[in-house]
């Protein structure tokens, strides 16, 4: 069954083709600057990468582009698109409403849409590409994969603020937590590359990427995340805050003359190891400067992983325990510094580190000595391989 | 030595004469409604409380008031003023210009002045407590003990926020954490409890209160806390949010319609486990209506203890490890389920809890059994009787 995965945002859509038989990526690419100008970015796998440059004014058109794309007589991965069985969109707020993926019927495109004023920046942009896909390809089933959907067996302890219980009642103001479909397949390959049980088992999931989030998965289900209402709650990330004390925002809007709108710009996008570092929200920048002696990208990296190694503490404490601990996305895939530095604070849970492990980038592996009281393992996410999974098993 | 302990407010005053050679209190109390009426309680040790309505426009006549009492010819604790050999004042912000308590010179008083934005409702009443003070008693020397010192060795990856570097630089933005005369007073009485050498230790101490914070002792000097730039960060409090996600605060003060001080108010007054409860921001009034099945009630004590726990758990991570954790302040001396609900989650630490032992109230008590791999202890705190030390130190 070939699966087209669609990621859609504001102005742009990442998608994937996946062959869900073999789970190889058929093709893949972008679009971007829609409405804007427009320029469209396609690879089959095995090709080199092709970018045109084309007017694409609407969602549709960019859809429109893609689809063209995937039939072209010459680099098309597929010859019509009636070999598309299915499309799985990502889905960034559920709610409280979805716990798990869904066939998009107009009832979910509507509880969907209820959902826009918890994530007013990403799920109008994500029902705008399912619309524009239910129009290009009216008879192919479409399901949606909601960012949110797994952690939400978090028990109430975790998942309420210390807010008046009103806001909670009216407005569903909860913890949500988000990256859930990389917590799920991550956690998921853990216990199965560990040959563990994950119905019994104790995994903490770092999730640290531009994004960065952090999950306690005990006997396979999700019972905090570090990420909240929205994604900006948690560790230090790349442009964003991450915990802050809530009155530092009244504080910042007074000295800087900035409205509460103001403040949450600063707080989303120049904040994080960029703030702290003045230099780079990518780590590659900062371990390059911080190897130069750079005081403020050493600093920014040493926060960050403080950070990282707290959350973990927290989450030991939320499950009483912990067997396996997974690094995943850009940083914990890659980042052998912050590995390394993370595992440092934990020798309290009898954690061992193989220092010539921890080199590796991007491959599952396991990086703690044989004798380590706890697992610790590098696996890679794939949200689109996630998608397309949850999408096959609900249209089958 | 006789110290009068002074802990001025907007309008209001605490007061303790304490003996530093016995360490006795000689006499306590407090003026309320200080320039709205006023109301002077009056307690000499032995005697009866007393309390008189009196008027005091102004903080040096509710001091004026206090200081009659202390030599009233029946019910005074002492025979003249001369008797009073020195004032500790409680101070709550120092910033990052105290790390220690100091003599209250004009150029201190001119520093403490400069924190006043980063506590604007706390420290200029302190001060204005010292100036009535200095010019009622202007022979007696007199200490400033800062609610922030003892928190001033955290590392800079424990006190910087995710923020833009800037924000530190010119406004002092950081982490500063409060309680900190009693945090230190803790430590240390829990250490020579224990029989641990404080300098090779790794204490967490749970100040659980109307305010509550924890902080992470390594070694004698704290390395973490959980308040921050403000009081409000944190663990979810009697009427204080604590953590949560930034962005709530836009998201409240679109749905409620309030501004940023508005939503400031709700987090410092309306929240908490009085929020979370809509009952009472008191534990003995949650623990009554949650023996009674008050589902809200037993919610807010479970998120309330599951939050301590996880901080506990940070901060074990923060120092690689713990071996004495420390109960203080009202909740944390009294609460029996409180302590039981958040040991809970700490079997991994390999602490066993002594159930007998942990019906203590209030006074020192081991409260793990013997075989615990960390000693857990209820420890009263005394912030005067620390700040009569502290300022015995200084002037003696």
């Amino acid at each position: 069954m070939n699966v087209l995965v669609v990621n859609c945002g504001s102005s742009s859509l990442k998608y994937q083709l996946i062959d869900s038989d073999s789970e190889a990526v058929l093709a893949k690419g972008l679009c971007e600057r829609i409405g804007i100008d427009g320029r469209l970015v396609y690879q089959k796998t095995g090709l080199d990468k092709e970018i045109t440059e084309a007017a694409m004014p609407t969602h549709k058109q960019a859809i429109q582009m893609v689809l063209d794309a995937l039939v072209n007589e010459k680099t098309g991965a597929i010859k019509s698109l009636s070999e598309i069985d299915a499309v799985g969109h990502r889905v960034v707020h559920g709610g409280e409403k979805f716990a798990s993926s869904t066939v998009l019927t107009p009832e979910v495109l509507k509880a969907i849409e209820e959902c826009n004023d918890l994530a007013p920046l990403h799920n109008p942009a994500n029902l705008i590409g399912i619309d524009a896909c239910k129009e290009l390809m009216p008879d192919v089933p479409m399901v949606g994969v909601f960012d949110t959907a797994f952690h939400q067996t978090m028990p109430k302890k975790a998942f309420l603020y210390g807010l008046p219980y009103e806001y909670y009642e009216k407005y569903k103001v909860r913890r949500y937590g988000f990256h859930g479909t990389s917590h799920s397949f991550v956690s998921k390959r853990t216990a199965e590359f560990l040959g563990m049980d994950l119905k019994n088992s104790k995994i903490i999931v770092a999730h640290l990427g531009n994004g960065a989030s952090i999950s306690a998965v005990l006997n396979g289900e999700c019972v905090d995340t570090s990420m909240g209402l929205t994604p900006l709650e948690g560790l230090v990330m790349g442009t964003r805050s991450g915990d802050i004390d809530p009155a530092i925002m009244e504080f910042i809007a007074k000295k800087e003359n900035l409205d509460i709108e103001g403040v949450m710009n600063v707080l989303n996008k120049k904040s994080g190891v960029q703030g702290l570092s003045k230099l780079s929200s990518d780590f590659r920048d900062l371990e390059a400067a911080a190897n130069e002696g750079n005081e403020l990208a050493i600093g920014a990296i040493d926060v960050f992983c403080y950070r990282v190694a707290k959350y973990i503490g927290a989450y030991v404490a939320a499950m009483n325990g912990v067997d396996a601990i997974a690094f995943t996305a850009g940083i914990g895939e890659n980042t052998t510094i912050v590995r390394a530095k993370v595992l440092e604070y934990l020798g309290y849970l009898g954690i061992t580190v193989d220092a010539q492990a921890n080199e590796v980038h991007g491959e599952e592996k396991v990086i703690s000595t044989a004798d380590s009281k706890v697992k610790v393992c590098v696996i890679p996410t794939n949200e689109e391989l996630a998608i397309a999974r949850e999408t096959v098993a609900l249209v089958k």
